[in-house]
Protein backbone atom coordinates (compact mmCIF):
# COMPACT_ATOMS: atom_id res chain seq x y z
CA UNK A 1 0.00 0.00 0.00
CA UNK A 2 1.20 3.47 -0.64
CA UNK A 3 2.80 5.14 1.97
CA UNK A 4 1.52 8.81 3.63
CA UNK A 5 3.55 11.25 4.80
CA UNK A 6 2.83 14.29 6.21
CA UNK A 7 5.86 15.96 5.05
CA UNK A 8 6.78 16.24 1.31
CA UNK A 9 10.49 17.06 1.99
CA UNK A 10 10.27 13.72 4.43
CA UNK A 11 8.26 11.77 0.82
CA UNK A 12 11.07 13.26 -1.38
CA UNK A 13 14.33 11.82 0.29
CA UNK A 14 12.60 8.75 0.86
CA UNK A 15 12.00 8.21 -2.91
CA UNK A 16 15.68 9.48 -3.49
CA UNK A 17 17.04 7.27 -0.86
CA UNK A 18 14.72 4.34 -2.77
CA UNK A 19 16.42 4.97 -5.29
CA UNK A 20 19.67 3.27 -4.38
CA UNK A 21 20.08 -0.36 -5.35
CA UNK A 22 19.11 -2.84 -2.53
CA UNK A 23 16.98 0.21 -0.36
CA UNK A 24 13.23 0.04 -0.70
CA UNK A 25 10.70 2.06 0.69
CA UNK A 26 11.09 1.02 4.74
CA UNK A 27 14.89 1.18 4.80
CA UNK A 28 14.76 4.71 2.69
CA UNK A 29 12.20 6.09 5.34
CA UNK A 30 14.54 4.58 8.31
CA UNK A 31 17.58 6.25 6.89
CA UNK A 32 16.03 9.40 6.19
CA UNK A 33 14.69 9.66 9.95
CA UNK A 34 18.07 8.83 10.82
CA UNK A 35 18.98 12.06 8.84
CA UNK A 36 16.87 14.18 10.94
CA UNK A 37 18.69 12.84 14.11
CA UNK A 38 21.79 14.15 12.94
CA UNK A 39 23.36 17.57 13.12
CA UNK A 40 22.45 19.97 10.04
CA UNK A 41 26.43 20.20 9.38
CA UNK A 42 26.79 16.46 8.99
CA UNK A 43 23.67 15.69 6.88
CA UNK A 44 25.36 19.13 4.64
CA UNK A 45 28.21 17.44 4.35
CA UNK A 46 27.07 13.80 3.25
CA UNK A 47 24.66 15.40 0.80
CA UNK A 48 27.78 17.90 -0.63
CA UNK A 49 30.02 14.59 -0.35
CA UNK A 50 27.67 12.31 -2.90
CA UNK A 51 27.10 15.69 -4.96
CA UNK A 52 30.94 16.39 -5.33
CA UNK A 53 31.61 12.83 -6.30
CA UNK A 54 30.09 12.61 -8.89
CA UNK A 55 30.77 15.94 -10.20
CA UNK A 56 34.36 15.76 -9.59
CA UNK A 57 35.25 12.52 -9.84
CA UNK A 58 37.14 11.26 -13.50
CA UNK A 59 38.77 8.34 -15.09
CA UNK A 60 42.64 7.87 -15.54
CA UNK A 61 43.41 8.96 -18.42
CA UNK A 62 45.81 5.74 -18.65
CA UNK A 63 43.68 3.22 -17.11
CA UNK A 64 40.27 4.11 -16.59
CA UNK A 65 40.65 3.41 -12.95
CA UNK A 66 38.47 6.72 -11.27
CA UNK A 67 40.85 8.97 -9.55
CA UNK A 68 40.96 12.77 -8.03
CA UNK A 69 43.44 13.79 -11.04
CA UNK A 70 44.06 12.65 -14.92
CA UNK A 71 46.55 10.45 -13.78
CA UNK A 72 45.35 8.02 -11.09
CA UNK A 73 48.11 7.20 -8.17
CA UNK A 74 48.57 4.30 -9.42
CA UNK A 75 49.76 5.29 -12.74
CA UNK A 76 51.36 8.30 -11.57
CA UNK A 77 53.52 6.42 -8.81
CA UNK A 78 57.13 5.37 -10.15
CA UNK A 79 57.88 2.70 -7.94
CA UNK A 80 55.27 0.51 -9.90
CA UNK A 81 56.21 -1.74 -12.33
CA UNK A 82 54.82 -0.26 -15.81
CA UNK A 83 55.25 -2.60 -17.93
CA UNK A 84 53.09 -4.99 -16.50
CA UNK A 85 49.62 -4.43 -17.07
CA UNK A 86 46.52 -5.89 -14.87
CA UNK A 87 43.51 -5.92 -17.12
CA UNK A 88 40.41 -6.23 -14.71
CA UNK A 89 36.22 -5.87 -15.43
CA UNK A 90 36.14 -2.65 -13.22
CA UNK A 91 36.90 -0.21 -10.60
CA UNK A 92 36.14 -2.33 -7.79
CA UNK A 93 38.58 -5.11 -9.07
CA UNK A 94 41.61 -2.64 -8.87
CA UNK A 95 40.75 -2.23 -5.18
CA UNK A 96 40.29 -5.72 -4.49
CA UNK A 97 43.58 -6.43 -6.14
CA UNK A 98 44.99 -4.16 -4.47
CA UNK A 99 44.15 -4.96 -0.85
CA UNK A 100 45.75 -8.19 -1.75
CA UNK A 101 49.09 -6.18 -1.52
CA UNK A 102 50.40 -8.43 -3.83
CA UNK A 103 50.94 -6.65 -6.96
CA UNK A 104 53.16 -3.97 -7.87
CA UNK A 105 52.44 -3.76 -11.56
CA UNK A 106 49.52 -1.07 -12.71
CA UNK A 107 46.20 -1.54 -14.05
CA UNK A 108 43.63 -1.37 -17.14
CA UNK A 109 39.94 -0.93 -16.37
CA UNK A 110 37.83 -2.34 -19.48
CA UNK A 111 34.83 -1.25 -18.11
CA UNK A 112 33.04 -4.83 -18.25
CA UNK A 113 33.06 -7.20 -20.49
CA UNK A 114 32.27 -8.45 -23.75
CA UNK A 115 28.59 -9.79 -23.30
CA UNK A 116 26.48 -10.11 -26.38
CA UNK A 117 23.32 -10.84 -24.28
CA UNK A 118 23.83 -7.55 -22.36
CA UNK A 119 24.67 -5.66 -25.82
CA UNK A 120 28.41 -5.29 -24.87
CA UNK A 121 30.42 -5.44 -27.63
CA UNK A 122 34.30 -4.83 -28.06
CA UNK A 123 34.02 -1.49 -28.37
CA UNK A 124 31.71 -0.45 -25.60
CA UNK A 125 35.48 -1.42 -23.47
CA UNK A 126 38.72 -0.04 -23.76
CA UNK A 127 40.05 -2.57 -25.61
CA UNK A 128 41.40 -0.58 -28.23
CA UNK A 129 43.26 1.84 -25.85
CA UNK A 130 44.56 -1.38 -24.54
CA UNK A 131 45.46 -3.30 -27.76
CA UNK A 132 47.42 0.03 -28.45
CA UNK A 133 49.47 0.26 -25.30
CA UNK A 134 50.68 -3.50 -25.88
CA UNK A 135 51.46 -1.78 -29.98
CA UNK A 136 53.74 0.70 -28.36
CA UNK A 137 56.02 -1.82 -27.24
CA UNK A 138 56.31 -0.63 -23.23
CA UNK A 139 54.37 -3.20 -21.90
CA UNK A 140 56.15 -6.66 -21.35
CA UNK A 141 53.28 -8.85 -19.66
CA UNK A 142 49.29 -8.65 -19.64
CA UNK A 143 47.68 -10.16 -16.21
CA UNK A 144 44.36 -10.99 -17.61
CA UNK A 145 41.92 -11.03 -14.39
CA UNK A 146 38.67 -11.09 -15.34
CA UNK A 147 35.99 -13.27 -13.92
CA UNK A 148 35.90 -16.62 -14.62
CA UNK A 149 32.92 -16.77 -16.48
CA UNK A 150 31.64 -17.34 -20.34
CA UNK A 151 32.02 -14.22 -20.92
CA UNK A 152 35.25 -13.27 -19.37
CA UNK A 153 36.91 -16.14 -20.85
CA UNK A 154 35.08 -14.56 -24.33
CA UNK A 155 36.70 -11.35 -23.53
CA UNK A 156 40.57 -13.16 -22.41
CA UNK A 157 40.23 -14.87 -25.66
CA UNK A 158 39.16 -11.56 -27.96
CA UNK A 159 42.22 -9.70 -25.78
CA UNK A 160 44.50 -12.77 -26.19
CA UNK A 161 43.98 -12.56 -30.39
CA UNK A 162 44.51 -8.59 -30.18
CA UNK A 163 47.62 -8.83 -29.05
CA UNK A 164 49.59 -12.42 -29.60
CA UNK A 165 51.13 -10.44 -32.76
CA UNK A 166 52.82 -8.00 -30.56
CA UNK A 167 55.84 -9.43 -27.97
CA UNK A 168 53.67 -9.85 -25.05
CA UNK A 169 53.60 -12.29 -22.21
CA UNK A 170 49.57 -12.93 -21.72
CA UNK A 171 48.87 -14.54 -18.67
CA UNK A 172 45.47 -15.34 -16.58
CA UNK A 173 45.01 -15.29 -12.57
CA UNK A 174 45.61 -19.21 -11.36
CA UNK A 175 42.29 -21.13 -11.26
CA UNK A 176 41.66 -23.70 -8.80
CA UNK A 177 40.85 -24.67 -4.94
CA UNK A 178 40.27 -21.22 -2.96
CA UNK A 179 42.37 -20.66 0.40
CA UNK A 180 40.75 -23.23 2.31
CA UNK A 181 38.24 -25.01 0.44
CA UNK A 182 37.34 -28.57 1.53
CA UNK A 183 37.38 -30.73 -1.35
CA UNK A 184 34.00 -32.22 -0.69
CA UNK A 185 32.54 -28.62 -1.15
CA UNK A 186 34.46 -27.60 -4.47
CA UNK A 187 32.69 -27.69 -7.39
CA UNK A 188 33.18 -30.29 -9.99
CA UNK A 189 34.39 -28.04 -12.67
CA UNK A 190 36.93 -26.32 -10.22
CA UNK A 191 38.09 -29.78 -8.92
CA UNK A 192 38.85 -31.49 -12.39
CA UNK A 193 40.60 -28.58 -13.83
CA UNK A 194 42.66 -28.07 -10.58
CA UNK A 195 43.61 -32.16 -11.47
CA UNK A 196 44.49 -31.46 -14.94
CA UNK A 197 46.19 -28.02 -13.99
CA UNK A 198 48.13 -29.56 -10.98
CA UNK A 199 51.14 -27.12 -10.04
CA UNK A 200 54.52 -28.30 -8.67
CA UNK A 201 54.24 -28.79 -4.82
CA UNK A 202 57.76 -26.57 -4.93
CA UNK A 203 55.77 -23.80 -5.88
CA UNK A 204 53.18 -23.63 -3.65
CA UNK A 205 55.34 -23.59 -0.82
CA UNK A 206 57.30 -20.55 -2.32
CA UNK A 207 54.25 -18.58 -2.76
CA UNK A 208 53.02 -19.09 0.90
CA UNK B 1 41.34 -4.93 6.44
CA UNK B 2 41.55 -1.17 5.70
CA UNK B 3 40.24 -0.67 1.73
CA UNK B 4 42.56 0.95 -0.19
CA UNK B 5 41.01 3.88 -2.45
CA UNK B 6 42.02 5.50 -5.52
CA UNK B 7 39.98 8.26 -5.04
CA UNK B 8 40.05 10.26 -1.78
CA UNK B 9 36.48 12.04 -3.44
CA UNK B 10 35.38 8.15 -3.60
CA UNK B 11 36.58 7.43 0.11
CA UNK B 12 34.89 10.45 0.92
CA UNK B 13 31.84 9.36 -0.08
CA UNK B 14 32.39 5.94 1.31
CA UNK B 15 32.74 6.84 4.40
CA UNK B 16 29.87 9.16 4.15
CA UNK B 17 27.80 6.25 3.76
CA UNK B 18 28.49 3.70 6.02
CA UNK B 19 28.02 6.36 8.97
CA UNK B 20 24.37 5.38 8.17
CA UNK B 21 22.25 2.65 10.09
CA UNK B 22 23.01 -0.69 8.81
CA UNK B 23 25.21 0.33 5.81
CA UNK B 24 28.70 -1.49 5.82
CA UNK B 25 31.79 -0.53 4.28
CA UNK B 26 30.90 -2.75 1.14
CA UNK B 27 27.09 -1.44 0.89
CA UNK B 28 28.81 1.85 1.04
CA UNK B 29 31.17 1.35 -1.43
CA UNK B 30 28.23 -0.18 -3.79
CA UNK B 31 25.87 2.97 -3.30
CA UNK B 32 29.04 5.08 -4.05
CA UNK B 33 29.90 3.46 -7.61
CA UNK B 34 26.08 3.07 -8.14
CA UNK B 35 26.00 6.98 -8.10
CA UNK B 36 29.09 7.66 -10.05
CA UNK B 37 26.30 5.72 -13.39
CA UNK B 38 23.71 8.20 -12.38
CA UNK B 39 23.46 11.66 -14.21
CA UNK B 40 25.05 14.77 -12.56
CA UNK B 41 21.53 16.01 -12.08
CA UNK B 42 19.84 12.84 -10.67
CA UNK B 43 23.15 13.21 -8.16
CA UNK B 44 22.39 16.46 -7.13
CA UNK B 45 18.83 16.05 -6.88
CA UNK B 46 19.57 13.16 -4.39
CA UNK B 47 22.27 14.94 -1.94
CA UNK B 48 20.19 17.82 -2.23
CA UNK B 49 16.68 16.40 -1.09
CA UNK B 50 18.58 15.15 2.30
CA UNK B 51 20.09 18.47 2.71
CA UNK B 52 16.83 19.65 2.22
CA UNK B 53 14.79 17.27 4.48
CA UNK B 54 17.21 18.03 7.51
CA UNK B 55 17.18 21.74 7.16
CA UNK B 56 13.77 22.84 6.59
CA UNK B 57 11.90 20.16 7.71
CA UNK B 58 9.79 21.62 11.24
CA UNK B 59 8.06 19.73 14.21
CA UNK B 60 4.22 20.64 14.44
CA UNK B 61 3.68 22.90 16.80
CA UNK B 62 0.66 21.52 18.06
CA UNK B 63 1.25 17.61 17.46
CA UNK B 64 5.15 17.54 17.00
CA UNK B 65 4.89 15.60 13.91
CA UNK B 66 7.02 16.18 11.01
CA UNK B 67 5.77 18.74 9.14
CA UNK B 68 7.13 21.27 6.22
CA UNK B 69 4.63 23.94 8.12
CA UNK B 70 4.43 25.22 11.28
CA UNK B 71 0.77 23.31 11.90
CA UNK B 72 1.02 19.89 9.86
CA UNK B 73 -1.44 18.54 7.44
CA UNK B 74 -3.47 16.62 10.26
CA UNK B 75 -3.71 19.25 12.79
CA UNK B 76 -4.26 21.93 10.37
CA UNK B 77 -7.60 19.64 8.51
CA UNK B 78 -10.54 20.62 9.78
CA UNK B 79 -12.14 17.70 8.91
CA UNK B 80 -10.25 15.34 11.59
CA UNK B 81 -12.08 15.26 14.67
CA UNK B 82 -9.68 17.29 17.10
CA UNK B 83 -10.63 16.11 20.23
CA UNK B 84 -9.42 12.79 19.86
CA UNK B 85 -5.79 12.75 20.40
CA UNK B 86 -4.16 9.54 19.64
CA UNK B 87 -0.42 9.32 21.44
CA UNK B 88 1.99 7.58 20.02
CA UNK B 89 6.57 7.28 20.48
CA UNK B 90 7.24 8.43 17.34
CA UNK B 91 6.61 10.00 13.91
CA UNK B 92 6.93 6.70 12.26
CA UNK B 93 3.86 5.60 14.00
CA UNK B 94 1.99 8.50 13.13
CA UNK B 95 2.45 6.93 9.75
CA UNK B 96 1.15 3.38 10.72
CA UNK B 97 -1.86 4.19 12.05
CA UNK B 98 -2.36 7.02 9.48
CA UNK B 99 -1.52 4.08 6.82
CA UNK B 100 -4.56 1.97 8.03
CA UNK B 101 -7.00 4.64 7.25
CA UNK B 102 -9.24 3.56 10.55
CA UNK B 103 -8.35 7.16 12.43
CA UNK B 104 -9.98 10.26 11.53
CA UNK B 105 -8.54 12.37 15.05
CA UNK B 106 -5.35 13.97 15.69
CA UNK B 107 -2.25 12.87 16.90
CA UNK B 108 0.32 13.90 19.83
CA UNK B 109 3.84 12.95 19.58
CA UNK B 110 5.75 12.08 22.87
CA UNK B 111 9.08 11.60 21.12
CA UNK B 112 9.88 8.33 22.87
CA UNK B 113 8.74 6.53 26.39
CA UNK B 114 10.33 7.10 29.25
CA UNK B 115 13.08 4.48 30.17
CA UNK B 116 15.62 5.36 32.98
CA UNK B 117 17.82 2.58 31.82
CA UNK B 118 18.52 4.91 28.90
CA UNK B 119 18.31 7.91 30.81
CA UNK B 120 15.00 8.90 29.44
CA UNK B 121 12.33 11.02 32.11
CA UNK B 122 8.95 12.44 31.47
CA UNK B 123 10.52 16.09 30.63
CA UNK B 124 12.70 14.99 27.87
CA UNK B 125 9.18 13.54 26.05
CA UNK B 126 6.33 16.14 25.02
CA UNK B 127 4.14 15.08 28.04
CA UNK B 128 3.39 18.69 29.53
CA UNK B 129 2.23 19.77 26.51
CA UNK B 130 0.06 16.48 26.27
CA UNK B 131 -1.30 17.76 30.01
CA UNK B 132 -1.56 21.06 29.19
CA UNK B 133 -3.95 20.07 26.27
CA UNK B 134 -5.98 17.88 28.23
CA UNK B 135 -6.53 20.76 31.10
CA UNK B 136 -7.52 22.86 28.05
CA UNK B 137 -10.82 21.19 28.39
CA UNK B 138 -10.93 20.10 24.01
CA UNK B 139 -10.07 16.77 24.33
CA UNK B 140 -12.77 14.07 24.85
CA UNK B 141 -10.46 11.23 24.22
CA UNK B 142 -6.76 10.31 24.69
CA UNK B 143 -5.81 6.79 22.93
CA UNK B 144 -2.67 5.46 24.51
CA UNK B 145 -0.90 4.41 21.28
CA UNK B 146 3.28 3.28 22.78
CA UNK B 147 4.42 -0.04 22.92
CA UNK B 148 3.23 -3.32 24.18
CA UNK B 149 6.95 -3.22 26.62
CA UNK B 150 7.58 -2.53 30.15
CA UNK B 151 8.87 1.38 29.04
CA UNK B 152 5.33 1.76 27.12
CA UNK B 153 3.18 0.15 30.16
CA UNK B 154 5.43 2.83 32.17
CA UNK B 155 4.49 5.82 30.37
CA UNK B 156 0.66 4.69 29.77
CA UNK B 157 0.50 4.68 33.32
CA UNK B 158 2.47 8.08 34.11
CA UNK B 159 0.26 9.94 31.64
CA UNK B 160 -2.96 8.52 32.79
CA UNK B 161 -2.09 9.77 36.15
CA UNK B 162 -1.32 12.98 34.90
CA UNK B 163 -4.69 13.68 32.99
CA UNK B 164 -7.20 11.26 35.30
CA UNK B 165 -8.09 14.91 37.13
CA UNK B 166 -9.61 16.14 34.15
CA UNK B 167 -12.73 15.16 32.20
CA UNK B 168 -11.21 12.68 29.60
CA UNK B 169 -11.50 9.12 28.41
CA UNK B 170 -8.56 7.41 28.39
CA UNK B 171 -8.41 4.50 26.27
CA UNK B 172 -5.83 2.05 25.11
CA UNK B 173 -4.97 0.06 21.51
CA UNK B 174 -6.67 -3.38 22.09
CA UNK B 175 -4.35 -6.15 22.62
CA UNK B 176 -4.81 -9.84 21.65
CA UNK B 177 -3.83 -12.00 18.47
CA UNK B 178 -2.83 -10.27 15.31
CA UNK B 179 -4.83 -10.93 12.61
CA UNK B 180 -4.09 -14.49 11.11
CA UNK B 181 -2.11 -15.78 13.80
CA UNK B 182 -2.31 -19.01 14.84
CA UNK B 183 -3.27 -20.03 18.63
CA UNK B 184 0.01 -22.46 18.06
CA UNK B 185 2.33 -20.10 17.72
CA UNK B 186 0.64 -17.28 19.75
CA UNK B 187 3.08 -16.26 22.84
CA UNK B 188 1.54 -17.46 26.19
CA UNK B 189 1.15 -14.10 27.77
CA UNK B 190 -0.67 -12.66 24.52
CA UNK B 191 -3.02 -15.84 24.90
CA UNK B 192 -3.40 -15.20 28.22
CA UNK B 193 -4.67 -12.13 28.75
CA UNK B 194 -6.92 -12.43 25.39
CA UNK B 195 -8.26 -15.43 27.15
CA UNK B 196 -8.53 -12.89 30.31
CA UNK B 197 -9.65 -9.63 28.08
CA UNK B 198 -11.65 -11.95 25.40
CA UNK B 199 -14.58 -9.44 23.64
CA UNK B 200 -17.81 -10.01 22.51
CA UNK B 201 -18.20 -12.05 19.79
CA UNK B 202 -20.86 -9.33 18.39
CA UNK B 203 -18.36 -6.55 18.57
CA UNK B 204 -15.75 -8.62 16.38
CA UNK B 205 -18.37 -9.09 13.60
CA UNK B 206 -19.17 -5.17 13.72
CA UNK B 207 -15.17 -4.17 13.51
CA UNK B 208 -14.26 -6.61 10.23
Amino acid sequence: MEQLYSSKLLENAVNEFSKLPGIGKKTALRLALYLLKLDEDAVKQFGQALIQLRSEVVYCNHCFNLSDTDVCEICSNSRRDHSIVCVVETVRDVMSIENTMQYKGIYHVLGGVISPMDGIGPSDLTIDSLTQKVANGKVSELILALSATMEGDTTNFYIYRKVKQFPVIVSTLSRGLAVGDELEYADQVTLGRSILNRMPFESTIKTN
